[in-house]
Formats: structure tokens, sequence, C-alpha cells
């Protein structure tokens, strides 16, 4: 598809704007934002991505002839509309957190301010770009950390959700910790150092397994890995690498590694391990795939075993263990008129019921570790306390003046403010981010929640607008 | 990307093919398959699709200059591989299953017979469209048997993996069953119908419900669904919708439908249906959408729900339950010089030890029912006899001319064959299919598990190639 992302979209969007359109409402103003209200997999936090992504699809995104024919092909949008949706440019402002930044369930990642119709028309765009990005850093930096000092690589493409789906996987998974990727277009797309072994099928073509080994380190002297479980891996397969390894050292080259893609990693890691030691080998790598993910790779380093780095394919590439982001974009404010209105959506569910009001994020950080984040209304200052948002006679006093906001300006009038951040850039900050994040929000079973509290203010308007809109909430009989 | 798919792939691809070339091998011939071990979530049957993709991207996919640069960048190879990588076309054949046949583990889905350089370039991008498209086609099915006779709709673009992810979903689900989608992309790509409604937003963007409610009918006389729920469905969201749906009514229109998005919707769609039906709007049809899947629509028809049709989103469009087919690309017969040699992969687990040699899958139909699939080498006929691929003494007698073959030649020489099959072929495929797969295969709690058997010839080949090259295999203590 090479064409503009303006009919990325669920339909109803388009009709709706349609609808906007129709009722004369052109010159209102919308605020939506995207939060989620849960991690992935019972985690303590999430890591943001997909806002660079996002930032280009508001400011390039236009509706091209041949898709407007293909929408009056439907019957549903009159040609006027549709003349004016050709005319369709944003013209609004969008804050966001960085990309690498730890974000919390209620917190806006990403908020646009513009013309309600311009503001709708971007919602499904945005939060595919930004739930599946953010979803998969997430994992990524879940694996990343579980190998650590290991080192993590993307082999995911062949199970990737679409090609699509491989390029971006292999972006967030670098920005949140992976040292590179197997995909070769992402490779060239982002900038990401690519890495690569050889397949079974290597092995396989050649009369033997050391004549297949000898062959791809005389092609690769100083590049080789080799996948040592075709066969047999401690009686055949290591041996003939060893052997490999000794010839390409009298040659003044040097094996850099071996793969194992099967059995059991612990066991057969640690005996290769000893056995390319004795063997002089130290320096060659023991590279692992299969089946990876952080529960195997936790439980993997507890048993001892010598892994120097892991390739991690289908369960980092799909988010196996819980393969979506909720991310919603919901209406917290409203013009009409002069008037901008905070807005609220209630649910029986209190974790459904949308804080209203455009907000910014303050974080509380002391000692180089991150204690909290504070939500509060985008034109008051940094909060000296924050209460619970459910329960809201828990309270938590901040101190003055250590608060940082997160969500920056990054499109105004429709224009960027800047330059778009590198993919270094975040992969850096995601760095700093989750090293100041405490290890209890970081476990794999039953982190510690982190605090997130909302100001005085924005506490007491949530309340003030449950009790005057929210009465039928608590009587319905929906239950979810 | 606007840009061939020829990058789309593991770096060891490239590096693989580099070293073939270098050790003088591009006159060497291959053969690999894609098969899968086992069908997702547990599940008696997959529907094959992505084949169409797949035959474009051997057809088409070429190294453009811009991408070799990036090639040469990285160090790794030579200028006269780089060039030879410039010319590279796919010389080889192509022989697969149709798009929608159900097909089931061990069975080659899509075959490779090409120069060993060109079929080892395109394993992993054949992998990632026939893996992912083959995975939704088939959690798609699931839900559209589930939910029959009432119609399903492609809901996920906004939480599927990726912009390219939602397409693809879009169109394998609409091959499998489904009615639509409202991914608008896919409508205008695939020519799949495309189906909306309007958000919470809208209504929240009104001063009132029942205006908003209003404001859609009046754009949309005749296409009106209204989601009930902003604020409370039964008392609230139902008595407006059927004003509305009145003042329709008198107006020489009529109200299309309503939509359940929250709450208990076995317990509301009743009560709306009972509402509706006692107001004289025994027509307008009830929409439901909120975290469905298979199980929840077939526990929600259990319960008496009265749900005409099931908005489906993440749970389709990740494939939730488990988000990726493991097929793989194994190498099943080289030829080096004038030889053909069949290939086979040992494991020390039976099931992961490949099936040897070309094949043709044969399928037993009677009375309009499938009872069961033997393969067979490519070159001999229709079997009469089939064995259980890993218990050999287990057989099937077969009847004499009632077995169909299901891969069939769609690329020779490089060349196509014929004309792509279209969509809607590929869905009256499924139909038609899905109809002859007897129902305890279909089942979603232990489905029957489906006869597939190996032909005397193949399991003979099999067994004495395990004999011969095998007796590491058992030995290992390699267990998975």
């Amino acid at each position: 598809m090479n064409e503009s992302a303006a009919l990325r979209t669920d339909l109803y969007e388009l009709t709706m704007l349609q609808g906007y359109w129709a009722h004369g409402r052109v010159e209102d103003w919308a605020s939506f934002e995207i939060t989620f209200r849960s991690v992935p997999e019972g985690g303590g936090y999430c890591v943001a991505a997909g806002i660079e992504e996002a930032l280009g699809l508001c400011l390039e995104t236009r509706f091209e002839p041949a898709q407007l024919d293909y929408l009056a092909s439907l019957g549903l949008f009159r040609p006027a509309f549709l003349a004016y949706l050709g005319t369709l440019r944003f013209t609004g402002e969008v804050r966001a957190v960085a990309e690498g930044t730890v974000v919390f369930p209620h917190e806006p990642l990403l908020e646009v301010t513009a013309p309600l119709i311009e503001a709708q028309w971007f919602e499904t765009q945005l939060l595919n770009c930004v739930n599946f990005q953010t979803l998969i850093a997430t994992k990524a930096s879940r694996i990343a950390e579980a190998a650590r000092p290991g080192q993590v690589v993307d082999f995911g493409l062949r199970r990737a959700q679409g090609p699509n789906g491989g390029l971006w996987v292999a972006r967030a998974a670098y920005l949140a910790g992976a040292a590179g990727t197997s995909n070769v277009e992402a490779g060239r797309a982002f900038g990401i150092p690519v890495y690569g072994t050889h397949a079974h099928s290597w092995v396989m073509s050649f009369a033997s397994e050391e004549e297949a080994f000898a062959a791809y380190a005389a092609t690769y002297p100083d590049d080789t890995v080799l996948l040592i479980d075709t066969y047999e891996t401690l009686t055949r397969g290591l041996p003939a690498a060893i052997r490999v390894a000794r010839k390409l050292r009298a040659r003044g080259h040097r094996l850099a590694g071996i793969r194992l893609d099967s059995g059991d990693l612990a066991y057969l890691s640690k005996a290769c391990r000893a056995s390319l030691d004795e063997n002089g080998f130290a320096e060659v790598k023991i590279l692992a795939s299969g089946d990876l993910d952080e529960y195997v790779i936790e439980n993997l380093r507890a048993q001892g075993a010598a892994i120097d780095t892991f390739g991690i394919g289908t369960r980092l590439a799909t988010a196996f263990g819980e393969p979506a982001l909720g991310g919603v974009y919901k209406l917290v404010a409203l013009r009409t008129g002069e008037n901008w209105q905070p807005k609220i959506k209630l649910s029986s569910n209190p974790a459904k019921t949308t804080i209203p009001g455009r907000k910014q994020i303050w974080r509380w950080e002391a000692g180089g570790r991150y204690l909290g984040d504070a939500l509060a209304l985008v034109d008051e200052p940094a909060p000296l306390r924050m209460r619970h948002p459910d329960f809201d006679y828990k309270r938590t006093e901040l101190p003055h003046g250590e608060l940082k906001p997160l969500l920056e300006q990054r499109i105004v009038a429709g224009e960027s403010t800047g330059r778009s951040r590198t993919l270094e850039e975040g992969r850096e900050r995601a760095r700093v981010e989750l090293a100041a994040l405490p290890t209890e929000h970081k476990r794999l079973v039953n982190p510690h929640t982190y605090r997130v509290g909302l100001s005085d203010n924005l506490s007491q308007l949530r309340r003030a607008m449950i009790e005057r809109e929210g009465t039928d909430a608590t009587s319905t009989r929906e239950v979810n």
C-alpha cells in the first residue's frame, strides 16, 4: 500500500466526521487522550513507544483523490463532504510523553487538542500505532531486564503479525533495550544493528555438518556463529564447531559463537561452555534461541545457564503472553462556542470511568528513583499533594520543586514544534527510565503498584462530575 | 515503506545466500515446504491463507539499488555477490493449497522448488505472510462458526499488530467467514464490505444522548446503528433509541440497529430485544461488541442472548488466545549435480522430525464429508492405504478413485500458471471446506483429531532415513 494513512481507520470515524460536518460543528474543538487501564501480563509498567510515528501521522495524513473516490462508492458520503475531506489537514495541538518513558495506567501518553473533526479523524490510526509499539517495547524491556547482562536480539519476523508488524517490533524492541534484530528491512529503515547466524537447512545442504561449518567460516571468518544442534549437539555439533574454531584461529581469525536452538538450554549451554573453555575457546560466545521469553530466561539464569545472547522470536514479536495493549482514546474536554468543558465517561466499573479534563503528568523523582506520578489539570502548577484516583481520602504529600512534567507540546497549530526524536534518543531515554524505576515495579510476578494520583483540583473535578452526572452509573445492572 | 520486499528477511538468509554463492552452489536446487506442527488454541484444523500474497512475493520481489547499498554498508557482503543479488529473480516452481482450504499438522501448505539460493531467499517472507494470515483465518472461522447464524464483523484495527497487520486481519477474517470489517483501508484494498456505527465520543459531544442519536439518524436515515450504552443502557439509551426509531419510521426510514458495548450482553440483549419487539421494532438488529471471542459467543448463545451481529476487535485481530502459528519452512529435497535426494531433519521429539521428500496431499471425501488426508510422494499416484506418521503399524485403507489432490502448481519456471485467485473465491472455498469438515473436528474443546497419514512409499522412505541417519537422535539428552 503506497498510500496515505487516511483510510487506515474505522468507518465510524468517517461517518462521525460527516455527522459533525453536517451539523455545523466544524468550529467545535475537542481534546482526546490515549490512556490504558492495565499493564499486559500483570506487569508493573509500560514503556511508551509509537509516539514519533503517531506525530508523523498527524502531520502528514491527507485524503488522496483515489481514496475519496472509494469513499464516494460506498453511498454514505455527500459530495460536498468528500470535497471537504480532500482539504482536511491537522491544525491542532499534540502533547505527548517522550518515547522510552515508563508510563502507568490512567496516564495520558498522548493528547490531541484540535477541531473535533480532526481529533476524531485520527483516533484509530493513533491507537493502532501507540498500542502496538508500546506493547512490544514493554515486552522487550521485560525480556532485556531478565537477560541482563546477557543481550537480546529480535528474531521474530517469521512469526510477526504481518511484515509491517515485524518492522515495528524490531524498532520497539531496540528502543526498549534489545541489542538488535535479524530483520534486515528494520536494519535499513531504522539503523538498528542486524544479527544473523545460519539455518539448519545450511547444514543439511552439505554432505556433513563439519563441511557446512567450514564453508560458513570460510565465507565469514570473523562473523561466524555456528548452529550446532542439527544432528546431535554435544557429540557431533560441538566437537565439529571446536575443530572449525581451531582452524579459524590457525588462520588468524576467531569463531564468534555457537548457537543452541533446541534441547535443554540450561544443561547444553553449561556443557558447551565447559567444553569450549577446556579447549581454550573462552572467547566464543553462546547464543540460544527457541521459544524464549522473560520467564524462561529468568529460569535459565536461575539454573546457571551459560548463555551470552538470547535470540527471541515469537514471544517477543507477538507479545505472546498478552498480545494487545488496551489503550483507548477518550474525550476529556470539548469546546462548543467559546467555552471549554471537561468531559467524563462514566462506568459502573470505577476503573473504566475516565478522568476528565486536559492534564499534565508530574513525576516525582528522588535520589534517582521514581516515587510516583501526579496527574494535574494542564493549567495548574506542579501539585503539592495527590489523591488516589478511586479512593480520594488516600493522599500523598509531594515535595516542592522536585516534580518534572512529562507531556511535551510536539505539534502546535498543525506544525511540529521541533525535530523528531531519534530512535537512539528514545533508547537512551528508556535506559535511564528503567534504571530509575525501582526494582519492585519491574518484578515479573506481582509487581508493586506504582503510585499514580490526582491533584486536589483534578480529584475534586472528577468527583463533582461523577456526583452530577453519575446517579445512573451506580444503579445500573451493568457489571463490567 | 514503498520498497520491494527483498529486505523483509532475516539477515541469515542473505549470509547463507552469499555462502552458497561463494561455494559454487548456484546450480544446486532445493525443495522447501511450509508446514505447522500444531493448531493454535488446541483447535482441530487451520484455514490456509496468505497463499496469494506469498505467490506475489515470489513473482515480484527484486533487490533495488538502494537496498543493495544498505547491504554493502554492513561490511558482510562482497561487491560481486551484491551485483549477483541485483540480478536475482525467482525462476523456480511453487505448489500450494488453495486459500480457504482446511489444513492439518504435517501437511505442506506451500512448496517451493527452485535453485537453492532462490528457495532460501524467500523463507522469512513466505513464513511471515502464511503464518499470520492462516492464524487469523483460523481464528475468524472459529468465531464465525460460534456466531452462526449471527454474523461477525472485524472491529480490530485499533488493537491490531501494526497497520499492515490490521489490513491483512480484515482480509483473512473475511476469507474465513466474517461478513466484513470496520477497516476502511481494507475495504478499499480488497473490496470487503465495511461497517460502522458511532463512538461514545459522538454521544458525549452533544448536549444529550437523544440529541446525539437524532443527529446521527438525520445524517444516515437508512444506515443508523445507535450505540446505547454511553450512560445507562436500559433506562436511558434504549428508550432514546426507540424514540428516534419512531421518528425515522414516521419519515419513511427505519433504524438499522442498536449496539451494546459493555455490561452483561446476554441480559441486556434479551431485554433490548423484548423492548424493541413490544414497541413494534422487530426489524431493528442488535449488534454487540466488547472483548468477544468464540468462547464468549458460545456462552452468550447458550444463554439465549439476542444478538444478530458480533463486532470482534482485539481477540480476532491478534488471535489473542494464541497469537502465532508456528509454521516452519523445511528442506525436504536437495539436488546437487543431477540427483535429487530427499532430506530429513531429525529430532528426539518425533513430532519435530520432518517428513522427507516432495509430496502431494490426497484428500478423502465421502458423502460430502472429509474423512482424512494422505500424504504421498509427488510422483506416485493416489495411494490406496495410509499409515500413521509416527506409529506406522496403524493403517487405513483408502477407496480407489475418490481422493482429490490439494497442492496445485501455481508458479512454474518463475511464471504464474494462471491468474490470481480472488478473495471471493477463497471465501467460497472456505465456506465449502468448513461445511465438509465434520463437526467433531470443529469443536472448540477437545476436537477429534483429523486423520493425516503417509502413503506406504512415503512411510517407508521416512523410516529408512530415520534408521540410516538417526541413531543419535534417540540417544540424545535433548528432550524438546
